[in-house]
């Protein structure tokens, strides 16, 4: 069910019902005008992930800063942004059932969309709901260039994909996906630039061999917010897909030369009970903010560590009992993971200078199909 | 936003979009029954944990079998059981904010309600809220009998929090809450017993003493699936406080010895890419299943394992790689943890024989302050 929002606008941040998505608006237009800034002297486009905020608000502003669109892991979250006015959508991943696929084509009278294939069959049933539509589907071919995930071989396999994507009646060739998502949260800088310097070679390779068959890419796309200057400098990629820019997490900031972007993005919460001296609980568990990529960090209180979550508990811990918070106080999280903390929320509350200024809807939470 | 249901009642299983939050109706009701059985010999009543399950519908299902009422952690889940009909709700843990604390007593109309405290100024708040609403608030006084997280020391600093309450005049002492929460997870049952043995004597020893001032306890409440068959044995404890016997998750099933239950919830995912030889990719990752207790497990395929969960992806692996399920198929996860795999879905797809018989809605999904 939608939760009634945690707040209400000109509310003091303290105020706010706990836990809470706070999304401190400063750095997050810090880090939209950043990333515009870094890309504006570059032959490349942004076309943002999605999948971290699955807000068309969101998504419209980056998209006034010069992005190109967006992409998308599922059918909910391309829906949530088509309707919420976002005219240009990638899913950035392979649909295969029929009724996805339906839904997806449904969507072309209000926005351009394009879509994965990996294989053979993947490619008929985008084939056959493009039909049963009336209307030609975009479809790039997904490779592996690395991850060992999702994705065909780069070199021939693709190419042959990309044939018979072309040769369909009912599709359109829309070029490449490319993405090495693990080299991300490699730790070191020289990990994660040969990790891409070999992902950018099969790249390379692939969009060559598909251009000697007469194959442009319209899209050659991939990259994330660990690794896009690498991307960036091979210049073989013209569609960046970084997502979590926007608002950060303990993992990124745990790379070494982290990307330049600020931490936008919290869980506020609060000390719900403080029985005895050096115990001080807050009322925000893993079910408040993920863990799968560690423990959150305690902003601004040195000395302090989130120590333990349960469902609905967060345990905090300090050498020094008389620096925990004290039994009511609110503590803004980092969390160790963006995207689904925020999957968790149904409402980011925006707040600038102590003060909440918006509440907007996390649109497409919970969208998994 | 509240997703579409991904099913109709009717559809075959198979049909259903994926992922989604299955619940085996056979195996969900045959675990009511069965708990029902082994407490209707005891003393004890089951005060169901609405924290796993997050359903009015559930909730009155445990009730029509004898159950006396619903807990909850949040007072959104106990809005969200007293808005479907479920009339007495213990929020099982303390309650501090003003704002949740004037919700919760606007419940009072429409259901019994009570609360937790565990100290002075938590049942300050609970009473300033109880006085503005013009009624009288239930309070229990929490005790932390081993888990070392919320909760006063059993004993005479628990008797002291009891008659600061007894003492008000717009609150009512309702008893104690003595739950061990990590003691359902240890493996042997030796070693549950013996923190529950622990347990069971604090209790019993603050009850004692509060019946010394001439304070009854209504209700001692405490016990989980993992550890509930001590608490009963120990005669100290008239509520048992059990959730996740309704649904199970795989690490329960760790436990040795564990319950007489049968899993009854899965996730339904569906193989999207297979691009070669060995790589079968689900479209359940950690979003869609929650990790915090251990990957899932496959339901029904020997020999294939999940053996990595990433936002929307998750890989199987299996050493004979003819076992993989094939581009299409679909698959049965067995959450690593119930309650917040729920958490994260707004319908369940309830299921008998291959069929779609139900959706009911998660309605506290999300319900975090």
């Amino acid at each position: 069910m939608l939760q009634a929002p945690p707040a209400e606008p000109g509310m003091r941040e303290e105020d706010v019902e706990t836990p809470a998505l706070l999304l401190d608006l400063d750095a997050f237009e810090h880090n939209l005008d950043t990333m515009a800034a870094m890309l504006a002297p570059t032959g490349a486009k942004l076309r943002a992930h999605a999948k971290t905020h699955k807000s068309p608000i969101i998504a419209l502003a980056q998209m006034r800063r010069g992005a190109i669109g967006q992409c998308v892991q599922k059918v909910a979250e391309a829906e949530a942004l088509a309707w919420g006015g976002v005219p240009d959508i990638l899913v950035s991943n392979e649909v295969i059932a029929p009724r996805k696929l339906a839904r997806l084509a449904a969507l072309s009278s209000i926005a351009r969309v394009a879509v994965c294939a990996d294989g053979e069959a993947g490619i008929a049933a985008i084939e056959a709901a493009a039909e049963a539509a009336g209307l030609r589907m975009t479809v790039l071919v997904e490779i592996d260039c690395g991850a060992g995930r999702c994705g065909v071989a780069p070199g021939p396999e693709a190419v042959a994909l990309a044939e018979r994507i072309a040769g369909s009646r009912h599709l359109v060739f829309g070029g490449l996906q490319s993405y090495h998502g693990s080299a991300q949260h490699r730790r070191t800088p020289e990990a994660r630039a040969e990790a891409i310097g070999a992902a950018a070679e099969e790249t390379r390779r692939t969009v060559e061999q598909l251009r000697q068959r007469g194959l442009a890419c319209a899209i050659v796309g991939g990259a994330g917010t660990g690794s896009f200057a690498h991307e960036l400098a091979s210049g073989v990629w013209n569609e960046i897909q970084a997502g979590s820019y926007a608002f950060m997490d303990a993992d990124y900031a745990r790379n070494e030369d982290p990307p330049p972007f600020r931490q936008s993005l919290f869980v506020l919460s609060q000390v719900m009970s403080a029985p005895k001296p050096g115990v001080a609980v807050l009322d925000a568990g893993h079910k408040a903010v993920a863990v799968d990529s560690g423990l959150p960090l305690v902003h601004g209180l040195p000395g302090v560590t989130y120590a333990g979550a349960s469902d609905e508990h967060g345990s905090l811990k300090a050498e020094d009992p008389s620096l925990l918070p004290k039994l009511g106080q609110s503590v803004r999280l980092v969390p160790g993971h963006c995207d689904p903390t925020v999957d968790r929320y149904d409402w980011y509350v925006g707040v600038r200078k102590g003060r909440v200024e918006c509440l907007w809807p996390v649109a497409a939470r919970g969208g998994m199909a």
